[in-house]
């Protein structure tokens, strides 16, 4: 069997002191609050408890010594929970580090096994 | 608290046609086995079973269309598996393309987030 496409994929943490400070999950919860305004929401969408998810919020918060989060204030429900301006500036860093280590990643993969896969048909 | 030593953390895999290819247990696997000459000897030492461990080879053989492994012909015990040729410069080429993007996570990471922790102490 011939391989088709053929591409890197890859995940990538933000380590302090030996331990996840941000990484694909921790991120992924930062960006359903940010969508939702909303804690609870953004547990039950990325189906863990409330529990954890605030525990994760604690840990980056603890780990990179930054506040990601506030409470929402106004807004119909009266509650929430949404990123501080440090918190959306974190995730974009995040984002664009992110974006350029894949596409350092996917421009390196070619060099490194097009003598691989290359001479195989490629969709 | 405040952050001390920090950086990126990757993990990298080959995808073909949308599935994992080559990754870090994959790769993991074919280092055991090129080390000990024993594919039951590598599950044992990596704590999966035989039949994981020989389902991965089959899925890192058909994904990439490589022959990665072969019986060991010799020794004393009369059986066992090595690495094929081809096995052994995939495995080096997936670590040359390791060292490159980690290389460049690193220090893009740096880039990304000297604003954020780099007025903390750094051990």
């Amino acid at each position: 069997m011939s391989p088709g496409t053929w591409e890197a994929r890859l995940r990538l943490w933000i380590v302090i002191d030996g331990r996840n400070a941000l990484g694909p999950g921790k991120v992924r919860l930062l960006e359903a609050i940010a969508a939702g305004k909303s804690l609870s929401a953004a547990a039950k969408q990325l189906r863990m408890s409330y529990r954890q998810a605030w525990k994760h919020l604690r840990l980056v918060e603890e780990r990179t010594g930054i506040a990601v989060v506030e409470p929402h204030r106004g807004g119909r429900s009266g509650g929430g929970t949404v990123l501080t301006p440090q918190g959306k500036a974190l995730l974009k860093a995040y984002h664009e580090f992110h974006r350029e280590v894949d596409e350092h990643a996917r421009s390196a993969c070619v060099r490194h096994f097009n003598r691989w896969f290359s001479p195989r048909v490629r969709e």
